[in-house]
């Protein structure tokens, strides 16, 4: 279940906190959070849909093909969303010291298991 | 001066294809292009300058500190923005396939170089 998936890549990368499969519209599917004091994934999230929503327009505008993961770095967390049908959304919070690369690569594996469940 | 730079960053990268430096308005300041047919680093940035200004109101909004940077990866390309002060931002397009890690070091690099330049 989503719970599971979302559990295995948070607690595999180093600095992981949360994740969230969420809808373009806000809505959470399900959340995770390893560290709760330090990371509001689901506030997170729908902070981001609407801008998730405006990115997909923006790649359709300048035509680059399909919008498929976009990451946000901020000076205490780094935000890494990764779009797995037009309407949803795996969207995964690390500390700006955390393992970025390790964070892409998990979801990436975790995103086909996801869409088989949505 | 701008260019100089931009090329630098562009011209060094695996995939390399356009760079511009442009207010969060969406004026452009410099740009360079190495593949011309293949990418418009302008449309790009103006339709991105949006884009940025919502992220860094939602990074505020949700209190994780300044926001530094931001990737999108779409099919055909991958954009990278890295602010250089509260209006101004780097933007590198590179394609698909390109070297994102290493974009991503030569623009840490170059911004402290942009940033003089403002």
């Amino acid at each position: 279940m989503f719970a599971e998936i979302l559990k295995k890549v948070v607690d595999n990368v180093d600095g992981g906190l949360g994740a969230v499969v969420m809808g373009l519209d806000g809505i959470p599917v399900e959340t995770y959070t390893r560290q709760a004091d330090r990371v509001d994934i689901t506030t997170i999230g729908m902070e981001f849909s609407f801008i998730l929503t405006q990115v997909r327009k923006a790649s359709e505008s300048v035509k680059v093909g399909a919008f498929e993961e976009m990451s946000v770095k901020a000076d205490s967390l780094v935000v890494v969303f990764r779009m797995l049908s037009p309407q949803y959304f795996l969207g995964v919070a690390i500390a700006s010291d955390g393992n970025f690369g390790k964070c892409r690569y998990l979801m990436r594996l975790a995103a086909p298991k996801l869409v088989a469940e949505l």
